[in-house]
């Protein structure tokens, strides 16, 4: 395949966002890699962790047309509001965060960018600074001018989608709406077979409730919400399985026969995914008109400039945006 | 240790409760276990599996002093009300499901057994006869009268207990009160400390919302409820660790320095013990005055009268039993 210019957002200047960037050029990347952050934090950053890295500007107009040589990193500059101490949130680069994910989604809606990777924000300082803010996915599906995206985590041999993702516990069962659920399968469904060449995929739902309602006996959403609407996506021939209980989905039993499963919520569905493969698992976000996959922690802000970090998410989230491009052509 | 007497209950009669207590006799059993069940079950389950048990016939003021040859198997004979078809659920059978579990509970309490093993009961069809059933756990804690029992599931390696169990999802918000949280790490600390002889046990504990709450971004229990209850009581001594994200608690990380892992919920805690020790864990009640450990599985009414059962959970169940009693006494 032909090199393409994909983006990569460091997400918070003070979490390891930065020591990533600068670790990935150690390894060849297949493609055009573009960090899209501030020329001064990298240069900083590196002389904190003794790295010698060659800096190549880029920026729109002048994109480059081949994988940067080992060593080198392309850089499309975006200004610091402030200068940033490693491990310390300040509210004052807010403003700069939010713009790397701008520009990287903004390249990939012009086409300048054939997907983009994103390492995490902080929320709590985004919010802080007085701007409303529930995660990365969802902002990325407002600027896309997406109603709903889906957040799905993969690692080796399990793949889990999200039906609500950052809501409080006691909001979730009003938020498992019908319209939700079958918006939620069929993004599910068609991304799985557009973006992962899946052609019949498999689709294992959890239940809302433990032991998914048990007859009625522990909840009804299954029965006046879930159940009707796996039997009429059945009837369009999804092929759909469920709705099950959530602490025995998760056995062989079931998971042999699935492509991917579909959990009501985020603690429902993420523990068995990163207990299975915490530090090689990949988010990837499906529903949007973009390609866009995320590492799958933290930003780990008392690791940043100690060097002492793991880039297998980072590398798998790569990988798996420049998988998705090529099968999404 | 001198033998002696528990009880093993196999619960629902047309599952395979029945199958697992004839397939306990092939092995020798270091203390005097007594089926309390209906000996025309066992007989005719035994004959529809091919097994050759000797039924050796115990009751209150005739119990054994040493345990069963292997191929025998004692029973405290408790007459069904109607005639059990393997697979099929009759509400008829209801009262005697339910008089094995109350006779294994009054023995626990009189002191003729040590302790009471039990295989699953059906909790839809005891609330299609009319009754009020959550849970097994709930029943046992009725009738010993405790106010309030704290589940525990445990494999080779982890143990997660739950701060609520049968609930619907969408009333465990509500649940979690500074009391009730209160009260299941007092039981959690005290029954580590005396039935599983960890003398300093390590608490991991669950925040109730996705990412504990984010600093109230995603809801405000940590912040009103948990957290204070933990600080109240980590000034008594008690090792408390929390309130953690659940997604990235399940990780060695945080796993390697803790004996137990208490979740809010049901499907927050028990989809990463039973993806990593299904058909190997046992399901623990604390809080109880009396000891009573539970298979992990359901009633697999589809396999009652096959022979293809796995027997792992239930030895585990035996053992977890016997040894409690040992550092109980």
């Amino acid at each position: 395949m032909k090199p393409k210019c994909f983006a990569f957002t460091p997400g918070e200047p003070a979490g390891i966002g930065p020591d990533l960037c600068l670790l990935l050029t150690s390894y060849p990347q297949p493609h055009n890699l573009i960090a899209i952050t501030s020329l001064d934090l990298l240069i900083e950053r590196a002389a904190q962790l003794g790295l010698a890295v060659k800096f190549l500007d880029v920026a729109p107009g002048k994109w480059p047309t081949m994988p940067a040589p080992v060593g080198s990193l392309y850089v499309w500059n975006t200004p610091l509001a402030t200068k940033v101490v490693a491990g310390q949130l300040n509210k004052a680069n807010v403003t700069f965060v939010l713009e790397t994910i701008t520009r990287a989604v903004q390249g990939c809606i012009h086409g300048d960018f054939a997907g983009m990777i994103t390492a995490p924000v902080h929320k709590g300082i985004i919010n802080e600074s007085g701007i409303a803010f529930f995660g990365h996915t969802e902002l990325i599906a407002k600027l896309t001018n997406t109603s709903q995206a889906v957040m799905m985590l993969a690692t080796s041999g399990l793949r889990v989608a999200l039906v609500t993702t950052h809501l409080p516990l006691r909001d979730i069962a009003n938020a498992i709406t019908a319209t939700r659920l079958e918006c939620a399968i069929r993004i599910l469904y068609s991304d799985l077979q557009q973006k992962f060449g899946i052609s019949q995929p498999r689709i294992l739902v959890c239940g809302l409730n433990p032991h998914a309602g048990e007859s009625g006996y522990l909840g009804h959403e299954e029965i006046d919400i879930i159940d009707p609407t796996l039997k009429q996506l059945r009837q369009e021939g999804i092929d759909l399985c469920g709705p099950l209980p959530a602490d025995t989905l998760f056995t062989q039993k079931y998971l042999k026969h699935c492509d991917v499963v579909l959990a009501m919520y985020h603690d429902q569905g993420l523990p068995v995914l990163k207990y299975k493969g915490f530090g090689v698992a990949v988010n990837v976000t499906l529903g949007l008109p973009i390609i866009r996959t995320s590492v799958d922690h933290g930003t780990a802000l008392g690791l940043a400039g100690s060097g002492k970090i793991d880039t297998g998410s980072l590398y798998l989230a790569l990988e798996t945006a420049y998988k998705m491009a090529e099968i999404h052509v």
